[in-house]
């Protein structure tokens, strides 16, 4: 039953952040944990250790997802949090291991004052959030959820030209656990905001709404490398400057499109890549966001054309394919009522707020109440060595976790 | 003395044209023997043998020139030929090689028929032309000539991180003869024309005018790498976008400049290069070249003062900085109505043109006669697999190649 006076132990909680972020830690305070890396595996090692000390049920299934369940009073499904312990490559230390780790504080409290819940409890953690060396993002909790085929996903090659199977193999997660197999009774996942607007409102908690949108496009170029020199430039086929000529289309997308729409242009190469060669090929990727699930596909389709255009117009071969396509996610309404309340009823600000980013908890969405919780992200860094949340929120956010599991496990 | 009657061997010279390319082969038919690799060792110690076969005197000197020189009745300066055997990384098999083979080819047929020139003759391949490791191109006969200081030469540092020392050490090619101890009394090169003009007029030789001046910039950006969904596009400070704007323009200043402006950006990189991160680091290389040089200085006036401009608007950091710089060269007009005479003589058709690439021999051209050759090449393709002239075009200017080193050499 819910104390009223319980509450996480901050000062443990940000030692055991710190002590994850010396894993892969890079220059500036920031951490590069790619996923299935040596690091990963350090991550992962750390984690499941913790788990163990703590008492948890540790299993790994098929896509290498780890759960640790702490049995409730009755058999059932357990309430679930967790997130993801990946990061991208100049990454910072609290997006996904924020989420591990509170999970787990809130398990070392439950351990502490010797309280058993109705409802078990799981912390989850889930393989490639991120999606910075595999395509699709989120693979494991979409593995773990449904939506997306295990053998699809163990099959994808990845920027090193290595499989997910062979990665997991080497780093030793490619567990027996068949995925999804502890399924949840419900999924909420503590997250930094990573975007600026609970800081600018001075807000602490955020109850999400939802994430928006993401449409993720591979584009590759065919043109002809020829020399700088020579080659006069109406005898161009310049497949750079056509990979340029869409990059500044996506801009100019997020400009005139409506619903919150942002684009990005994140990878852009040229081959052969040499000062004095007209580049033969090019590729790009544009990660495309909207809240709104029409508005997403109309800036899907005006890129699409675009694409055809620029292909026709510089005479280059120019084809384009989906990498990761999510439609805009909402969350359960008695969830984000209870993060309210929770929130409030520890005296802490609280807002409504949708997600930019894409999260774990989306995979779970469809299939049992969802829910998230945000604390501000200082400046709205993140994907960044500088992602910064102050401790007093950490330690806001931790404990309404606390609650809202203790109220979902009864 | 010059024999009417005197032709080279195709049949020889197309088996060492074949021979070389099979050093550093690639897909296509083309090569890859970047300057100061593996492959290039290989193929300077084949032409090095080759020299010695033919029994010229072969000198290394401390930029790796190597310089095979065939005694005349007289002393004094040798009339030169040559060029280079480095490659951009996907090269084709004329480019550089045509000019050393040919100039070979000369002394083979010379030797069969037991003639003796007056003056020396010399057959030198240079140090890294293409640039496509080490900036500036031109390196070796820049240095040779007195233009570029050895040290400064020998200290830059590459695209692998290692100096040029470094990499001459390693290969072997790291002579003791001074740099331009081998001083020309003259300097004529054969090239593929690396362009359309002689295919599409029907021309087989190109009396080569001067060349066009060129001028290399490396643009770096410092923005924020920040996420791609949480940060408003208001909010950014977009490294990549930047890029892509400078890379725009580049196009947009060809267009508008006069004097047969080109504009390429052969190199662009984005950092960290993940999908889902804006970039918070971008470099770029633009290569400007003009015949003109007052409109080349105004070209590249015009590109500084936008890269100014975008990194106010977009709130970026930008920096410029020159790899490398030539204005445009005028070649000796002796030199000139030579090879145009000779073609001549020989039935060929000729034109003058000037040259939209670097060359060795605009080294040579402010301190002796000097003077350049070029034969078509199909398509106008070039620093491309598909690279290619027709035999009987590497016959003719082979053949017109031997008759103006014997008047040079008398």
């Amino acid at each position: 039953m819910p104390q009223p006076s319980l509450r996480i132990d901050i000062d443990r909680l940000m030692a055991r952040i710190d002590a994850l972020a010396g894993v892969g830690s890079i220059e500036g305070g920031g951490v590069c944990r790619l996923a299935l890396t040596e690091e990963d595996k350090t991550g992962r090692d750390l984690v499941v250790s913790l788990m163990r000390h703590l008492g948890l049920d540790v299993s790994i299934d098929r896509i290498g997802n780890v759960v640790g369940v702490r049995p409730g009073m009755e058999d059932g499904a357990p309430v679930m949090t967790g997130s993801h312990l990946d990061t991208v490559r100049t990454g910072g230390r609290y997006d996904g291991a924020l989420g591990v780790l509170a999970g787990l504080e809130v398990v070392a409290t439950l351990n502490d004052a010797g309280i058993d819940t109705r409802r078990s409890l799981a912390v989850a953690f889930f393989t490639n959030e991120e999606g910075a060396r595999f395509a699709p993002d989120m693979m494991g909790s979409m593995v773990h959820q449904g939506h997306l085929p295990l053998e699809q996903a163990l099959e994808t090659t990845g920027l090193d030209q290595t499989t997910v199977r062979e990665d997991l193999a080497k780093i030793g997660y490619l567990g027996h656990a068949p995925c999804g197999s502890v399924r949840a009774h419900s999924f909420v996942e503590l997250h930094v905001e990573q975007g600026p607007v609970l800081e600018r409102d001075d807000i602490t908690i955020g109850a999400v709404e939802g994430v928006q949108g993401i449409s993720w496009t591979e584009i590759s170029i065919i043109g002809e490398s020829n020399h700088a020199g020579t080659t006069p430039m109406s005898a161009r086929k310049d497949a750079g400057y056509a990979a340029v000529c869409i990059a500044r289309f996506a801009r100019r997308l997020a400009e005139q499109m409506e619903g919150n729409q942002v684009a990005t242009v994140g990878r852009l190469q040229l081959s052969p890549d040499v000062i004095n060669v007209i580049p033969g090929r090019a590729s790009l990727t544009i990660d495309l966001r909207n809240t709104d699930a029409g508005l997403l596909r109309r800036a899907e389709q005006r890129l699409h054309s675009y694409v055809r255009r620029i292909g026709k117009r510089e005479d280059v071969y120019v084809a384009h394919r989906s990498l990761a396509r999510y439609d805009p996610v909402v969350f359960a309404p008695s969830v984000i009522a209870m993060v309210e309340r929770q929130a409030t009823a520890l005296g802490l600000s609280v807002r409504r707020l949708p997600s930019g980013a894409g999260h774990d908890a989306q995979a779970f969405a469809p299939n049992c109440p969802t829910g998230m919780i945000f604390v501000p992200s200082v400046g709205g860094v993140s994907h960044n060595v500088k992602e910064h949340t102050a401790p007093r929120d950490i330690e806001a956010g931790a404990n309404v976790l606390l609650n809202v599991l203790l109220e979902l496990a009864g």
